[in-house]
């Protein structure tokens, strides 16, 4: 049975995603690609502009789920440090699954520092996650929950937390249980901004 | 006046380290590290049995550094929390310092995930801070100068700050005053982690 228009775009997108996570994005060709997914340069060409824009298309997809993911947990959660141990859980619960490409994430990184179309759309993203963060912790200082540190400091914080962790979940997987640890991390960071600890 | 050996050794280091950082290490061909460094291709191999070598031992020389820093950190200071906020001025100085370069380590990161070698080289490393830190931290919790946090979750916390803040500061660096902002974060941690707050 013939794949449908849709089918083979994600079809291409998820081969793209194994093989640059496995071989790195300069390494990948668009012929390797089109060998790994099946289909046809032209069919390629039907649906990416270039390896450059399915590229981007990846990064955009990625951000979209956490966004979502994300903006569930804040409605869910009765207060601030509660949707950011919810926040902690999705992002365990990703690094556990095989198909999430943390290998891809350090190559976006390291291709954004000298590609400014990538590094364009991967820093706006970014700043946004920064703000929102700092809004959150503003938002459970204002509540009583944690103390007064400055959102932005304590922003920065978790943003490199994550990040930090997310490379060394990549670096040594198998060190750690890197789930239970950034959990636990997170947990130890929300400790250390509780109101009740002033 | 001809160089020194070792002279025209940090020399080609030192344009190699360059080059890497502003068009990462694919690219950059032993070509034009020797055309920018004045040297011939003779005596770029005399020194160096390959780029991957070179590369390899930028990644010696940078360790080598921040080894004899931070045990003279250890050394000068009275308690463990004193040692780490003067690892973190010593990291917080490195990042403004402009040879300092940022995006290399980016780079490494990335090389280091599908080059067996590579990721050798700076696994030892990576294990030796995280058992050092987790080593202080405990030596910390013992003389009374933080709370009972586990040791090991408390120094990935730590090398995760680390390793996030010095990607950010690489991507965006005009974002933040980013060696203070390090400072200010390495303070929070060490906040949250004092004995008086339990």
């Amino acid at each position: 049975m013939p794949r449908s228009r849709e089918d083979t775009r994600q079809h291409i997108l998820r081969n793209a995603e194994r093989l640059f996570a496995a071989g790195g994005y300069d390494a990948t060709g668009v012929a390797e690609i089109c060998r790994s997914a099946g289909v046809s340069k032209g069919a390629f060409y039907h649906h990416f502009a270039s390896k450059h824009e399915l590229f981007l298309e990846l990064l955009d997809t990625w951000l979209a789920a956490l966004d979502a993911s994300f903006a569930s947990a804040v409605q869910q959660a009765a207060d601030v440090p509660t949707a950011l141990r919810r926040m902690a859980d999705l992002v365990a619960e990703g690094i556990r699954r095989p198909e999430v490409r943390l290998g891809l994430f350090v190559e976006f990184w390291a291709h954004a520092q000298r590609d400014p179309l990538i590094w364009e759309r991967a820093v706006d993203p970014y700043r946004r996650y920064l703000t929102y963060f700092e809004r959150l912790i503003g938002q459970g200082i204002e509540q009583g929950d944690f103390r007064q540190a400055s959102p932005r400091v304590s922003a920065v914080l978790l943003t490199s937390t994550a990040l930090g962790m997310l490379m060394q979940a990549q670096f040594v997987p198998e060190d750690e249980e890197w789930g239970e640890t950034l959990r636990a991390t997170v947990g130890l960071l929300l400790d250390g901004l509780r109101e009740d600890r002033q």
